[in-house]
């Protein structure tokens, strides 16, 4: 029998607790070990659960206990996550956790100290929710050189973005029905700004490619400006708009990170991943792109995945799984306004005629959309592709007409 | 270092070699060693390979080897692969394999020999390709009872059915093309027929359920004789024809397995797996729905799976993954016609409006479907959902209509 502790009660622990003593013999029979919750921390009390003698509100109780072998945090925020998790590795103790704040600021850390302490750090949970992806990237496709990623990580903003698109609904009343639903919190913004996503692009970068990128080194954009007009002209042209988040290898030395909403061609599998489902497709130089889609959030998915991480630990309590990255390097991280793009373009123009005549000799081949009940002094174009600075000062120095949005493509 | 032998030469043997040597010094990161093919087995010669020298017509050359420690099994077929394999295991070598014909008729028993010889028996590359679909069931869902997997497993029919639906080839030209495309074998039934999606469903169900399931204890259909008229009643309401394998726990004690084409709604992910690409949908107590889309074949991708185990065997030359299930036992598999489904029907009758009547007074609420330029004496409609067994027997008996096509509905 394998002691464990859980640090935190709220919706994943909850659900960790759940999945341990639904499945339990399952577990036990993949674990080769019976798995025992020895202790949880909070602060709060659960007075009414069966295994409520199994509170502390002391996490020293559960870091001088040395039967504890592996720890799952599932508290979230970077404090006391990192300081409780950096304890554990430091005392031989194996940590899982679903903190994709705590893996995207101090993955880099937090591993070399795993390595030191001969332990396991593992975060399947940490991007994209229930759905399989780190552990295949690291080792399914351990016999690839990655060079791309490209994801739909956050449910919410894809909550939203898919209720404007096939009901019309506006931003507003869609962010409130998440609200409504639980999928979105009253402060919207990790989810709706695309920090939640820039988290899970970085773990997924660093992985892949091997050196730490912090969310400070992403360019992050969110949804919180996109219209049901974006969506309309995006239907026009046969694609939809999805909150993206892309890494890329640059001459195989540099990395591009960045989170951008993009309208998403029709053809392109990840444009059908609709609702509180992520996708993540990756592509390497053997295997091509493979995807892997699922619910990325939510109480029993995420715990699945932590689930999962401590089966591994148990199982490996003398052994070491490889999943390592080192920590950033300068001038690693490329600006992605460097990166080849193609940019939608909705604008205001006061003579429609002279504008697209200005766009048409700027840039050649502008592809024109239009859209029912389009507004008089109002237009749209895709740019043909260029670099995404260049394109963005080109655009900036149309005088006949102002831009309104500029959005990414994806083909 | 670590010796590896590769059995067989052709189109994934030579795949794996060239993943070996292309991306040699990360993978020695990923496996901790150096990867040396120490030998190749193939009666061909290869003179003008850099590696010439590796190549032997002597198995046992291999075999006595006992400096080569894994062996990758890519010759495929049952004999001598199955001899080989054995033997390899027996003698302590672990072994790696794409092989699904030896996997879906043997799997149990070489596993049962792996676990005999403390050496490991990997096969991520025989469903697939080069999807990452058995580690992550076998380890990331680990916490989940799994009760369904549905399945697009077989590429070639996938690209076929495709061109049928975008372009609407005939089911003769497409597999023309196919074949001048090298996707399709001169004698096609493999694909065509459904034996390659029912071996990859074996093992999937297999591994998911933990009991060997057999090929011939799967109910197969291929899609021979699925016409055009059958993907515009299907386009007709909303649904695509896909080749589908699909198993399911029953009662939480048998399980059902079957092959078999399907109108597959276009909200159902499954719909937008298009040409040659596979997607395996896996359904769990606590993941929901994952899915895992990709390649399912060709040199490269299958070769970047079978090297992802060799990398694995070498990690663990001193410890057993846990990969493994039981051998078949008596009336574990249920009869496939007991499943609850709903059928599409196509028909022909002399006079449609009695048909009609008869078909509404035995099925109570059928939808019936229309086609543009549809024959005078020519009908089809979607059952509500019943026992297949049930179904079919109605359809049967109908006086008034005679069925021509019969096909799965998949929502």
């Amino acid at each position: 029998m394998i002691n464990i502790a859980i640090l935190g009660h709220g919706v994943v622990g909850s659900g960790v607790a759940e999945v341990l003593e639904k499945n339990k013999t399952h577990i036990s029979t993949k674990a080769k070990n019976e798995i025992n919750i020895k202790s949880i921390l909070d602060l709060r009390e659960f007075p009414d659960l069966d295994y409520s003698n199994k509170f502390t509100k002391n996490f020293n109780d559960i870091l001088e206990d040395d039967s504890i072998k592996v720890v799952a945090e599932v508290m979230g925020g970077i404090n006391p996550a990192y300081e409780y998790v950096k304890a554990c590795l430091a005392k031989g103790k194996s940590v899982v956790t679903s903190n994709k704040e705590l893996v995207a600021q101090k993955g880099d850390e937090l591993l070399k100290i795993a390595l030191e302490n001969n332990v396991n750090f593992l975060f399947e949970a940490s991007v994209g929710g229930g759905i399989p992806v780190l552990r295949p990237i690291s080792q399914c496709l351990a016999a690839n050189d990655l060079y791309e990623i490209v994801g739909i990580l956050n449910g919410t903003s894809n909550f939203i973005l898919s209720k404007m698109i096939d009901e019309k609904m506006s931003m507003e009343d869609a962010l409130s029905l998440a609200q409504k639903l639980g999928y979105a919190e009253k402060d919207p913004s990790a989810d709706i700004d695309g920090h939640d996503a820039c988290r899970k692009i970085c773990i997924l970068a660093s992985l892949a490619f091997g050196k730490h990128i912090y969310p400070s080194q992403v360019s992050t954009e969110g949804i919180r400006n996109i219209t049901l007009s974006d969506v309309e002209y995006a239907d026009s042209c046969n694609r939809v708009i999805k909150l993206i988040g892309k890494t890329k290898l640059v001459n195989n030395k540099t990395v591009i990170a960045a989170v951008y909403p993009a309208l998403v061609s029709r053809d392109n599998q990840l444009s059908s991943v609709n609702g509180v489902f992520n996708a993540i497709m990756v592509k390497g130089d053997a295997i091509g792109d493979v995807m892997f889609y699922g619910q990325g959030a939510g109480k029993l998915p995420t715990a699945s995945a932590v689930v999962a991480d401590i089966i591994d630990c148990v199982k490996h309590l003398q052994a070491r799984k490889y999943l390592f990255w080192d920590s950033a390097v300068d001038n690693y991280v490329s600006d992605s306004l460097e990166d080849t793009v193609k940019l939608y373009v909705r604008a205001q123009a006061d003579d429609i005629t002279k504008a697209l005549d200005e766009i048409n000799a700027v840039f050649g081949n502008a592809e024109c959309l239009n859209r029912n009940n389009q507004a008089k002094d109002e237009l749209a174009f895709i740019t043909p592709a260029s670099s995404d600075r260049k394109l963005r000062q080109q655009i900036s120095k149309l005088q006949k007409s102002k831009a309104v949005s500029i959005l990414h493509i994806i083909d």
